[in-house]
C-alpha cells in the first residue's frame, strides 16, 4: 500500500478544507476515495471523489482503509467507535467526544492496536510549542510554578453563530468556546504541563453572542506539587490576546505575537531566596536566545503524519487516546460554573453527562435566521494561534 | 507658614527614605521637625532632627504640623485617629488599615475637613497609570469588559521575611503580600475600574517562604456591569511579571516593561459583532501612539502634593479616605481563600475582623534568627512599578 484510502464524514469548514487539500495533492500519501455529508448538497464541491449516502455505506464500501471525521462533535463518538469496529484507521477531529463519558466510551473501542487512531491537535506541530514543551521536558526550566495563558484570539460574530443550526447548543454541540476553539489550547496544556488536580472556573453563557452555552471563561488550576494556573479564553474579544506566561523555578517563559522569550535565572528561585543574605536581592538572569524555525505544518502535517502512521509505523502526534484530557479539562471548567463547584479531578464523568443531559432537555435555545451570508468568508482567518 | 513642619513616626525602610528625602531638600515645602521609633537608635541615624520618646510627645510639644505615619500597619489606624484628633495633618502610608473595620475606624476619625488626610500611594503619580486612567475615564476605551493584571515582581527572600519581627504574621502585618507589596496595585486597580462585585481567590499561605500569610494569590473579580478580572501576585517569583492588559469595547491596552500599547478596534468589538455578515471577520484596528513622559515624582511627588495641599488647598493625589477600597479587596481576597467562598462586596467588616483575630490567636509563627544581614541592602529595588 502507497497511500491511504480516506473517506471523510462531514463536509462543514473543517472537513471540506481537508478534503480541498487532500485533492490538492498537499498530503502526498493520502487519497481521497469517499466523502459524506447529511447535506446531499455538499459532495457536489467534490464531484471527482464518490459520495456516499451514509458512513455505513461508505466503510461497507471497500473504498477506504481511513475515516476522518469532521462532523459536529457529538457525532465523533458513535462514528468513531463504528469505524474502529469495522477495522478501520480513524482520524477524529477535536474535541474527540464532547464529555469524559462519551470519549471512555469510544476509546475502548480501540482495541485492535494495528489500528491508528489518532486526532486532529494540529498546533501539536507548532515548533514553538514543541520547543516550550522540550524546555520543561529536559528539564531547562525547572519545576513549573505558574502558567497563564490568555487566549482571546477566538473571536467569532453573531453570524458565526447564527449561521450553523448546531453550532452553540447544549444539543449540537455540548458547549461553546471550550468545545469548539479552545480544545486546541487544552490539549496543548495537558500536553506542556499535565493535568492539574483542582479546577475552578467563572464561565459566562452568552456573554457576547445571543447563544446559551460558554463564550467566555476565566479557569483557576492547581496542580498536585501546588503549581497553579489561570486560562482565560473567549470568542467575544477583539483585538485578542494569545499569550502563555511560564514562571517556572529556573526562569520565565513568555510566548506571545510569534514571540517566544525565556528568560533564565543564574539560580533557581526558590534555592535563591534560602540563600541570600539580603532582602530585596533578585537572581541574576541571562536572556537565553531561542532558535525555532516556523509554526510547523499544522493540519497537513497531522494528516501526513497519519498518513505515515498507517503505511510506516511513525509514532503518531497527536494518539486520539490522549484527546481524553482536554475534553475532561473543558468539562470540569463548565461543570465548576454549572456546580459552583471546585473540581477534583479526576472528573465524575457519569456526573458530567447527567447534568449535560439536563441542560439538553431544558434548551431553549431557538436560533435566528441568519443574517445573508456575504460569500467568501474566510474560514482561513480562524486558524487562530 | 511658608513650610509644613512633618513629624514621623516609624524609621523603618519607608519611614527613613522619606526621612532622607525630606532633609536633603527633595521636598521642598516640607520640613522635618521629629521623629519617634520604638527603637531609640533609629532616630540617632538623624541627629539634626529632634527624637521624641512618643508620639504623645510629639504631638504635644507643638514641633509638627502634619504627622506621617509609617509604623507596621496595625498601628495605623491608631496613631492616624490620634493625630487627626490633635488636629494634625496626616499622610499615612499603605495600607491605611490592616482591615476594614479599622479603616472605618480611621477614616471616622476625619471630621474636620480643614485638615489634610492623605495615603502613600505614590504610583498613582505615574504617568502610565495616569494615562490609562483618563482613556477609561474620557470614554475612549469604551467599557472595559477583562483586566488581567500579573504582578509578579514583587520577589522577597527568606532573608526580608526573616529580618522584621513583624513582618509576615497574622499578629505584626494582619497579611502579606496583599497587605505589604500589592496596595499599590490593589489601590491602581480599584483607581482605574472601580470596585468589583464578587471576588474569589485562592491564596497560597507561606508557599515560597516560611512565614503563615499569603505569598502567592490568585484572584477572580467580577463587576457589576459583568466584567471579569484576574490579580496575581507573588513575593515568591523571579524575574517576576508586571502586566496589565486591558480588553475594552474599542479596544485593547496593555502596560508592561514600560511600554503602554492601545489598539484601538475601528468599530467596538461588541457593535462589530453583531452587525458583520460574515462569521470570521473582526474588527480593524489601529496602533495609537500614546505619549507618556515618564513614571512621575512618585513619593517625592505625593510629599510635595501633601504640602502643597496644606499650604495650598490643591486637591490630593491619593486621599486617605479612599485607601479603605484597597484593603476591602486585600481582606476580601483573603476571606474568600480562609472561607472558601466566593465574597460580595461591600465585604462585611465585622466578620473578617473576627476571623483575622482568630487567626491573630491561631498564630503558631516563629521568626527564625534572620541569617547574618549583609551591609547595604538595597531597599531602593523594592519600588516595584
Amino acid at each position: 500500500m502507497s497511500k491511504v484510502r480516506l473517506g471523510i464524514i462531514g463536509l462543514g469548514n473543517m472537513g471540506a478544507t481537508h478534503a480541498a487539500n487532500i485533492l490538492a495533492g498537499r498530503v502526498p500519501r493520502l487519497e481521497l476515495t469517499g466523502v459524506v455529508d447529511a447535506d446531499a448538497t455538499k459532495p457536489t464541491r467534490f464531484p471527482t471523489v464518490q459520495a456516499f449516502a451514509s458512513t455505513e455505506a461508505m466503510i461497507a464500501s471497500g473504498a477506504i482503509d481511513a475515516l476522518l471525521i469532521a462532523t459536529p462533535h457529538f457525532d465523533h463518538t458513535p462514528l468513531g467507535i463504528k469505524a474502529l469496529q469495522a477495522g478501520l484507521h480513524v482520524m477524529v477531529e477535536k474535541p474527540i467526544s464532547v464529555h469524559k463519558a462519551d470519549a471512555e466510551r469510544l476509546i475502548a473501542a480501540y482495541t485492535d492496536k494495528r489500528l491508528v487512531f489518532a486526532a486532529m491537535f494540529n498546533q501539536r506541530t507548532d515548533h514553538y510549542y514543541q520547543k516550550i514543551r522540550e524546555l520543561i521536558r529536559n528539564g531547562e526550566l525547572g519545576e513549573v510554578r505558574r502558567v497563564n495563558w490568555i487566549i482571546t484570539n477566538w473571536f467569532r460574530t453573531e453570524q458565526y453563530y447564527a449561521s450553523g443550526g448546531w453550532r452553540a447548543t447544549w444539543a449540537g454541540e455540548g458547549g461553546g468556546v471550550l468545545l469548539n476553539q479552545c480544545p486546541h489550547n487544552l490539549d496543548l496544556f495537558q500536553w506542556l504541563f499535565g493535568m492539574p488536580r483542582r479546577v475552578r472556573a467563572h464561565c459566562s453563557f452568552g456573554r457576547y453572542h445571543d447563544i446559551e452555552v460558554e463564550d467566555d471563561v476565566t479557569a483557576y488550576l492547581e496542580f498536585a506539587n501546588g503549581a497553579t494556573g489561570v486560562i482565560i479564553t473567549s470568542t467575544g474579544e477583539a483585538p485578542g490576546t494569545n499569550r502563555l506566561e511560564i514562571a517556572a523555578e529556573r526562569g520565565k517563559v513568555v510566548y506571545e505575537n510569534d514571540q517566544l522569550t525565556f528568560t533564565r535565572n543564574k539560580v533557581p528561585m526558590s534555592e535563591f531566596s534560602r540563600t541570600a543574605t539580603t532582602g530585596f536581592a533578585q537572581p541574576e538572569t541571562e536572556a537565553v536566545p531561542l532558535a525555532v524555525r516556523d509554526h510547523g505544518g499544522q493540519h497537513l502535517e497531522v494528516l501526513q503524519n497519519f498518513a505515515d502512521a498507517i503505511l510506516d509505523g511513525v509514532p503518531l502526534v497527536s494518539p486520539a487516546v490522549e484527546g481524553i484530557h482536554s475534553v475532561e479539562l473543558a468539562n470540569a471548567m463548565l461543570l465548576s460554573a454549572w456546580t459552583n463547584e471546585t473540581v477534583t479531578l479526576p472528573l465524575d464523568a457519569k456526573r458530567y453527562e447527567r447534568l449535560l443531559q439536563e441542560k439538553i432537555a431544558g434548551s431553549t435555545q431557538k436560533k435566528k435566521s441568519p443574517i445573508a451570508t456575504a460569500p467568501g468568508d474566510d474560514f482561513s482567518k480562524s486558524f487562530g494561534r
